[in-house]
């Protein structure tokens, strides 16, 4: 498979699973008020086509170890409705103005209404995971919430470590600083639960569920620092983002660190005062400026070239988490999300 | 009783039963980083002092419904953690400066960590109700997550239901607008599951949990008429934010609509006109002249008397949900609370 190929069959999947995940999530909703200011913003951002990694990821890994759709399908719905409050919230912490290529819940409604909307998401996919009862039973729906309860934690403690960067202004971060803030804000949560959960569903907890652990962050750090490098250099139009928008918020990429750790000192100081200012006060023209100079110091060309590190130790972890399954469609398809971590352009 | 006696009565007991719950809510906080901009931040809102009215409550149901303290604080716990996540978001949504005497999280640290905070604060509360498994078995500890899940719904659809109105302008809106709205918003987390928590705790489900409702609704209503009153002329020291802060945000408070429909067409004109500025462009000249406009049209007095008109039928609904059971503390505590309510200043 070549990566044209690799990328449409995965594609194909990603769409598959989440348009079948959107159906449940849709069926959750409650068929009343407040509709415009509440129920109605829930599938806002599911429905601008987000790729669907997590049910993706988390449907795959269930049927590549035996299990059926059915039995997954409430779990993938839940974690789809907290990536997308995360993504509300998130729009919120950053001052947002588009995803996806719409305005963001906080441009158009304003924060209250979009803070709320998430908080409301949240409960919803609790009450996803709770269906599961019956048909689960209450020892496996137990250790679905159980590792929930983790996912959300681990996500929380990534993002304020990010927040605290900008927050303080730090300028003296490492890549091993932003690996570890990225395991904790994108992997676990993107790759390593979505795994965790389907083997667990699958397999009724007769498996240990660390061996997805490495693989899960290996895969999910590559996939921030692909999404931060589509931030800078993408197609507008198919990533849905303000391009340099991370520029703007500041935020510690793993090409702003590259560059805060190569400049000379007097750039150093420089963009450091770029950085302390608050955000409306930076300039379109300063934003440029810190593209360049990432460019000059091949921030840029370093961070590729970090991502597919990170997706060949994937490839390698691969073999621990999935190589002792028989070979199957799902799991040629999670081998194959792993190139396509660095391969996609949106 | 007399008034005093019963204030101080009812501060003694809500003291107490604070003060067991923030133990617990301590002991669940993790002893780990990110502390700074995360951990350190939960127990800020708990600790400053609020009344705990929602873990008193739940407490002494439980124990007037012969439940041991033990068995219900963990819950109390995650019912707290849930309030002040609420009142976090609440602050942000509201551009709110001051809660409790201090800076709120939003401006102290900003809007993306306080948003953070809240979010880790539910996610930790789910923690605290799974911690019931071992004590109360999972048929209770399901029962309690479901009430939980329910109670976060209700609060949800009320705090959009009040967000709309504020985003739409809407000055068409009658005193039953009012009441719905607060039932939703207030009525079902602050009073109504907290006693409905405690008596499943303790009897284990063998009453029928919706004896609370009303007197629950009754009694939720009038705390929220009493705080919005405070919101105009209590005692800044006392209450801890900004006196006349709802009018500045627009807040569709009993008062307000009062006004809005006892007004001359004049002054119904001028006063949309006033709430369709943005916030930071309504003056206190302007909120001054509405303030009065209110005293003019008997507005306090009419939100004075709902409330306790209010307080009396929770009175009389307290019959109903704790008539049957044996006189005791914490029976005589929930119903002393009732007029607490409408007595308090702060």
């Amino acid at each position: 498979m070549d990566a044209a190929q690799r990328t449409d069959f995965v594609k194909t999947m990603l769409a598959k699973y989440k348009s079948r995940t959107d159906k449940i999530l849709m069926s959750l909703l409650p068929d009343k008020h407040p509709k415009r200011h509440l129920y109605d913003l829930y599938p806002s951002y599911p429905l601008r086509g987000g790729k669907g990694f997590r049910p993706g990821l988390c449907i795959a890994s269930c049927k590549a170890f035996g299990g059926s759709e059915e039995r997954v399908l409430q779990t993938a719905a839940a974690l789809e409705l907290i990536h997308n409050a995360f993504l509300i919230h998130d729009d919120v912490e950053d001052e947002s103005d588009f995803r996806r290529g719409l305005p963001t819940l906080n441009a158009e409604f304003g924060v209250g209404i979009a803070v709320n909307a998430g908080d409301g998401m949240n409960a919803l996919s609790l009450r996803s995971i709770m269906m599961n009862l019956n048909t689960l039973g209450p020892n496996i729906t137990w250790q679905i919430l159980s590792e929930i309860e983790h996912m959300i934690r681990e996500s929380v403690e990534g993002q304020a470590i990010e927040l605290g960067w900008v927050r303080d202004n730090n300028v003296d971060l490492t890549q091993d600083d932003y690996l570890r803030m990225t395991l904790k804000k994108t992997c676990w949560y993107t790759c390593i639960y979505p795994c965790r959960l389907g083997a667990l569903i699958a397999t009724g907890g007769r498996v240990n569920l660390d061996r997805f652990n490495r693989f899960g962050y290996y895969m999910g750090a590559a996939f921030q620092i692909q999404d931060d490098l589509l931030n800078l250099v993408g197609d507008e139009e198919k990533y849905g983002k303000e391009i340099g928008g991370d520029i703007l918020e500041g935020k510690r990429t793993l090409m702003l660190i590259h560059l805060l750790n190569s400049c000379s000192k007097d750039e150093k100081n420089r963009l450091e005062t770029f950085l302390s200012k608050p955000r409306q006060d930076r300039t379109e023209k300063q934003v440029q400026w810190v593209f360049n100079l990432m460019i000059n110091y091949d921030a840029l060309d370093v961070a590729r070239k970090g991502a597919i590190q990170l997706a060949g130790a994937a490839l390698r972890e691969f073999v621990v988490a999935f190589g002792d399954i028989p070979e199957s469609r799902d799991k040629e398809f999670i081998q194959c999300i792993i190139m396509y971590m660095i391969e996609r352009e949106l």
